[in-house]
């Protein structure tokens, strides 16, 4: 039998692993430093949590699970008659695979509200599950990175997640652009032109202002029957990249004005401490998900044929669904698949995740292989990684495996080296030489 | 709607992670001093990859996945019509959950071995999914943790994995006795019975000996057939608690005395190093899994009403069944959740791990509290794990928020500190309070 892998997954090398952890270490360590709590939820949610909260096309993508045992004997009779496999899903399976991180927290609230403090911080990496189909950079299976607070309207909260998307950035090297709206300020726009009741359209249509332009904006707008004037507000709004003049073009629009109050607020903070990157009021900017009601944040990297690699917002109403009402939260994300792939183009890894062992101990003879054993263990006790080869076999054999796995030292231990208790360091990079004692290897290899 | 959570899962709550990551990061910083790399598999593996590797019973608790889009169209239509449960799993689901991380680890090792060097020492540490009916301490959703060494049979690496048990038992303050036998040993004690065509019979029973006793197990035994005498012989090796009787005792029988060297080889290894817990020969241990063809180990907790918190053994033929044949290896597995349970019985968390964040700032006004923003920016660009409060209410509230998070210090900003750059630190432990510049508690505060 030929193994073969799951479509849409993927195996993990070491390499990949070392690096994938070299991310969310430095962005949990930014995490942590801000006060934001680790929480995890499990694999499997009852698909009467998850179903209806990601619209047609989520409830089609999420992975079911079948229920154990004899599944067909409880079975909807008429769906299986019909061969109605979608009328048949909720009779034959009950639990599905996580698909984001956000509505499994809304449960975690709601179900642990009198176990945690409010405002609530918390952060989550897992992975989650999606049956689109697989295509280069999409996979089934995946990491989300997100970090909320719930519990606070305070804009202060704003301030500080567009501190965390700095310094993440930052500690990764890769420079980004932090693009910044409020959901209001859109309104304010419908607000300007006259058409609220036509919000959601005039949204959808300028979230694609970068990838269709201004024209396929206007067509899309026409086709929704917006009319010539209308637009004319529309796109002048859309040309205005400061506040004040905003704030004149919102005169009559008490939410436009709301936005910007709170856009206001939010930058009273930033401007307290200083940022790496660029923090940029984008009026364009949208973010398709209809959930966010306030403040808004996309960040793109520089210099980089990718998408956004991070992006939130403020939600009024996470839990409302699960009857926990009136707690507003904000939070954002890492797109952390795609700032690998980022990372990996640009060559921003460090070079030292390569080398993950210092040393290994090769030995020339049965009894130097016993002894070597001893070595390696009081190097290990003295903190340093470090390796024996398993077998005192030809010397050519054991280099090429410390080659192999870009081990940069390599001790000799032979007869005469065990006689004086001085041994051979070989440097695998320069192919120098030196003897020393083991307490000169552990002071010379203890970080 | 009322929130639920499925059956057999859990979330985990910040202290519970904490706690949870406090045991893995020691497990894997052991490892990686050891030189073990880590992988990852995906959650999904192909049903083909996993069906028929875990007998009947483990087929059963695997979870299958539906298919995506009109599963009911591809269906195997006679199952369909019999109603046939089993029949028409392979025709409407085509992956599972992973089960174990033995198997994936097989498949992973064929499927890359071109991009890996052997011995290749790899841990894994990652959830695994069985549906069994949950219960006290048995979940549907757990994490294994493994280590294992293939492409070698050198038996150094038992004796590396025994040392591996020994310094994260030590590690985490949890005295253990690790127990070792070898299979041989067990076909030895068949050998010497007499009764090698029942050896499976004879090890199936013996593995029960702890619970069922030697009364048990002479039952069992009987009802298999095996006569007086070879029972007679069998109990009196069980007797045995050396090498040099047991080498005695299995004199005419070849494969008990290889198992014997095997043994004896692993120790010249261990007695070059010292131990902090109790190796322990065990001839009645048996490991109930029938893949282990060398040594084999257990691992208890001393003083602890709980089952094996860790066992393993050699294989030598993983990943056969993937079409790779002769690799022989060796590893052993964590009981993280049992380790979880007994640490947690024991009371071994330390302290410190209830405090995830050092320092609180509030403030008393509007103007203070914008200062504080730039305070606790300062504090945290020194890598002090810091917070603010998000408004400034009244202090009774913010004091009690400190308190619910268990923040040991909370610095108060007011007018007055404004004023004059000196910061109120206040003790929630002991009530006092002290005044400090920033720079005063970035180096006090900073570790």
């Amino acid at each position: 039998m030929k193994p073969r892998i799951a479509k849409g997954t993927r195996d993990f090398l070491p390499t990949e692993v070392v690096q994938r952890r070299y991310i969310f270490n430095i962005i949990e360590k930014v995490f942590q430093k801000y006060g934001y709590l680790q929480i995890e939820t499990p694999t499997m949610e009852l698909l009467e949590t998850l179903t209806g909260k990601y619209g047609e096309e989520g409830d089609r993508l999420l992975f079911k699970i079948l229920n154990n045992g004899d599944y067909l004997a409880k079975a909807n009779q008429q769906a299986l008659e019909e061969k109605n496999s979608n009328a048949l899903i909720s009779s034959i399976s009950k639990r599905g695979l996580r698909y984001d991180l956000t509505v499994p927290f809304a449960r975690f609230v709601v179900m642990h509200q009198n176990d945690i403090q409010f405002p609530f911080k918390r952060y989550q990496i897992q992975p989650v599950w999606r049956a689109d189909r697989p295509q280069k950079g999409r996979y089934n299976e995946f990491y989300q990175c997100d970090v909320d607070v719930v519990g606070s309207d305070s804009l202060m909260y704003e301030a500080e997640l567009i501190q965390i998307y700095d310094e993440v950035f930052k500690a990764l090297n890769l420079p980004v652009i932090i693009q910044v709206n409020n959901r209001k300020v859109l309104y304010g726009i419908a607000e300007a032109a006259g058409i609220e009741e036509q919000f959601v359209d005039m949204t959808v249509a300028i979230d694609k202002l970068d990838k269709i332009g201004k024209e396929g904006v206007t067509a899309e707008l026409q086709r929704k029957e917006i009319g010539d004037e209308a637009l004319d507000k529309i796109f002048a709004c859309l040309d205005i990249d400061n506040l004040s003049d905003l704030e004149d073009a919102f005169a009559n629009g008490p939410t436009g004005l709301e936005g910007i109050k709170e856009l206001r607020a939010m930058h009273r903070f930033v401007d307290t401490v200083s940022l790496h990157n660029e923090l940029k009021f984008d009026i364009s900017l949208a973010r398709g998900l209809n959930y966010y009601t306030g403040c808004i944040f996309e960040v793109k990297a520089i210099d980089a044929d990718m998408g956004s690699i991070g992006g939130g917002g403020r939600y009024d109403d996470l839990t409302g669904v699960f009857g926990l009402k009136n707690v507003s939260g904000v939070g954002i994300s890492f797109g952390a698949e795609r700032i690998y792939d980022v990372m990996q183009e640009k060559g921003l890894f460090p070079k030292s995740l390569e080398t993950q062992m210092q040393l290994i101990v090769v030995a020339l003879d049965e009894q130097s292989h016993l002894y070597g054993f001893g070595v390696v263990d009081q190097l290990r006790k003295a903190g340093i990684e470090s390796d024996l080869y398993p077998a005192p076999v030809k010397m050519n054999k054991q280099m090429k495996y410390a080659n192999a796995r870009k081990i940069p030292f390599v001790v000799v231990i032979g007869e005469s080296e065990r006689a004086s208790g001085q041994l051979a360091l070989k440097d695998m990079e320069s192919g120098t030489q030196s003897m020393h004692t083991i307490d000169e290897l552990i002071s010379k290899f203890t970080k």
